[in-house]
């Protein structure tokens, strides 16, 4: 083979990988004798080759282009589907289905996060052109683990307005909460160590647990109860525990929040058997009722909770902050922060300690929970003329999941690649769960919104069911 | 005690842990009614009390303040030390050194950072504030793992610009290159695998092979030829060795660059015995010479090589924005990410992919290479003006470290301790060594500029050295 077929050959290659796009300005004649160490004359030829083969066009005065589309091309159509793989695990699913939520032609019924649209990203992104022009170019790495002063000042204050006093210092700034769990379970435990979670729980804690090789105990937690504290106490006098990881208010999937007698009693059980715990509480602000419910921190007397919580819930997702409140514990988080990820983005805490400022971070709150509550009464109405009478929409006021029951022997987890077929993202059951419990359930997202295309969607959802129980 | 002395005394210590900080703004009395549960009369007490204390103040038509410090606090001055404590280990003394070199009162010489001054913030910035208003609601979802396809996009031609083929499918954005290579050694590992490392070498990889459990392999690598390849054979074929964590271009600490042809011999050796090559990068665009290096990933042929690299070290150091070019692992590592910390900072992705587009980034880092190359000869001058004649400073073209040997018998370590007392941080060798053979060697950044401030630091070492020989 020549050389201009070589080279032409490579950019053949790149274009194909995607690397060059449809209508992509390619690298000059000159560029490329630079790049390829080709003389300008095996470049020419290449590039010639290239536009007698219909891949790249010439545009004069301009340069070479990548040749547009001919047709639609088959992978352009969206192919929505989770694989049946005989080797899927469980995080091969979760994964599948997250990333068929985000898809813009499906039904994010699935979705983890809530609609973006209710999010104040206008005085968001006020606050993040302020603090870049103003920050001066040091503090692009002053705010390595703990992270920046102002947010977490900013955070503890918050803390205070709960009466709970936490001091910044305690305070480490993470990648959203996941981090901040994820960095309390690695900081807490050796691998084989036993942890309690919840049955069902946040996938999360079950990735984490298993990508730290810790070993589960799994605690029944009851839809309309909670967590079972009896079951609990009897798994702590049992097995030697090092840490308890739970959702103590707006529980997901479940919905659930625990009262105050409930969390003070969980607390006091762990500390009598030495277990630390890990409290995710990313749903905290999203609460029904009268006021802010207290997290299980504030009955922490002996620095045995660490309180995880983010904004990825109810501010902003993307911007991908959250934090541990960790006592004693904050310095070994910090270093194993400086092991793992280094910090997060400086701009992005900036921009939170700004905000969190203007004191407008409530009123959006306020509004946001109304939102959601309305959005939520919505669905679960909706769900209701859809669905069959055997199947039961668990409802919880407060964040936007609903927990929903299919009839016994009807498999989420089918349910879900077949509405996948139709657009439509479920979150099967068993992605909550490590024993086999969750079958029968999935959770739905009802904080994007209910309109005609989720009514349809709910009515698709009944056909599908209605089908599975014959 | 009575309701209202309780009320102050929890006031009181929130204003000790730092929550409410002199000056801060406290809670209204009718906010704090709400937030206490107690009367009007009993917050109207405690907040008098506090008064009468001397801890808050009144401000008319304003509400209560926290008191301004009486007197300059003790722990308000700079306090830079690395504390002897027996059980310090080596993640500690690194810790203790970074935090240390971040004080603006510490001469930087410890800094893994270049100088963020040298770096375009007012062009990132504009970039920032321009995806911040376009984007909409819904991009703050759109880049999770494996992170926004503008960006994956714009490194892929970075690439192709330089002669190799790698899909943006291949690549996943993540938290610099640390969270790369961290997640990157995960997906290819078990605990109790064999995994080589240089020594010296960034202390990153020592700190994730103790993270993850693994067992190091330490290779001698040389200040002037890199690391010993007979060597590297000889452990390949003694252990199972399943991969090679490796810098290949301005090695840290040493700084020295492997030739191509050691290059490929590199990859063909690991590719013979099947481990993989953890290529750490982050220094490639501060190459110096005619052209850019290749990394040894452009003699990969069966993806065995995962190439890692970062913004961090070119162009701004605080977004936290890295990526692994990762071949056919990419999609175990997105799962890998999807458990620990989701996804990066969507707003700085899309704000790197709009500054990449403009083109002005190879300006930039002609300008930048041009700058550090200036700088680093001035700090090699003034070193060698002030430090003893026995000591030796090891000299690379490209990065910004310099690797300087004491004679034999000074410990860096404690030289690193006197230093900090003098408000001098540096590297001391064995933070980069598992072996002790780095104990009479120091790392020093020289990318902060060379003034006066500077040729005093260097200064005091030769005097500290000279100390120390006696």
């Amino acid at each position: 083979m020549k050389k201009y077929q070589q080279l032409a050959g490579q950019i053949s290659e790149q274009i194909a990988l995607g690397v060059w796009q449809p209508n992509d300005r390619l690298p000059s004649l000159r560029e490329q004798v630079t790049i390829s160490g080709m003389s300008l004359m095996t470049v020419s030829h290449a590039y010639q080759l290239l536009e007698s083969q219909g891949r790249i066009v010439a545009r004069p005065q301009s340069g070479y282009y990548v040749a547009p589309p001919v047709a639609p091309r088959a992978d352009a159509a969206p192919r929505p589907q989770v694989t049946p793989d005989e080797n899927v695990d469980i995080n091969t699913t979760i994964f599948e289905v997250m990333q068929a939520s985000r898809e813009s032609t499906v039904l994010p019924f699935a979705s983890a996060f809530p609609d973006p649209r209710l999010f104040p990203l206008a005085q968001l992104t006020r606050s993040l052109a302020q603090v870049s022009k103003n920050a001066g170019p040091l503090s692009t790495i002053e705010n390595l683990p703990p992270g920046s002063a102002a947010l977490r000042h900013a955070i503890a204050r918050r803390y205070a307005l709960q009466g709970m006093n936490i001091s910044p210092e305690e305070i480490v700034i993470t990648a959203g909460a996941l981090e901040a769990l994820n960095l309390s379970l690695e900081a807490i435990t050796a691998p084989g160590d036993w942890v309690i979670v919840e049955n069902p729980c946040f996938y999360g804690a079950l990735q984490a647990l298993e990508r730290l090789r810790l070993k589960a105990l799994s605690v029944p937690s009851d839809v309309n109860e909670g967590i079972d504290l009896d079951a609990l106490a009897d798994a702590l006098r049992t097995y030697p525990v090092k840490a308890c990881w739970l959702m103590t208010t707006c529980q997901n999937p479940l919905g659930v929040t625990l009262p105050p007698e409930k969390k003070a009693r969980l607390v006091a059980l762990l500390c009598e058997h030495g277990a630390v715990l890990i409290e995710d509480d990313v749903y905290s602000e999203l609460w029904a009722g009268r006021e802010k419910p207290l997290p299980a921190k504030a009955w922490d007397r002996d620095d045995a909770v660490l309180h995880c919580g983010s904004f990825s819930k109810c501010l902003v997702p993307g911007f991908r902050i959250g934090w541990v409140a960790a006592g004693k514990y904050a310095r070994r988080i910090q270093h194993l922060q400086l092991m793992s990820t280094l910090s997060t983005s400086s701009p992005m805490q900036l921009a939170l300690a700004d905000y969190l400022e203007t004191r407008r971070y409530d009123v959006h709150l306020r509004r946001l929970r109304r939102q959601l509550a309305e959005r939520k009464q919505l669905a679960r109405q909706g769900l209701l003329r859809h669905l069959p009478q055997e199947v039961t929409v668990h409802f919880h006021e407060g964040g936007y999941f609903l927990w929903v029951a299919l009839p016994p022997g009807i498999d989420a987890g089918e349910l879900c690649v077949r509405a996948l077929a139709h657009s439509i993202s479920i979150a099967p059951g068993k992605m909550f769960s490590i024993a086999n419990s969750g079958a029968s359930f999935f959770r739905l997202n009802t904080a994007w919104g209910w309109g005609e295309r989720e009514e349809r969607g709910a009515e698709t959802l009944g056909q599908l069911i209605r089908q599975m129980m014959k």
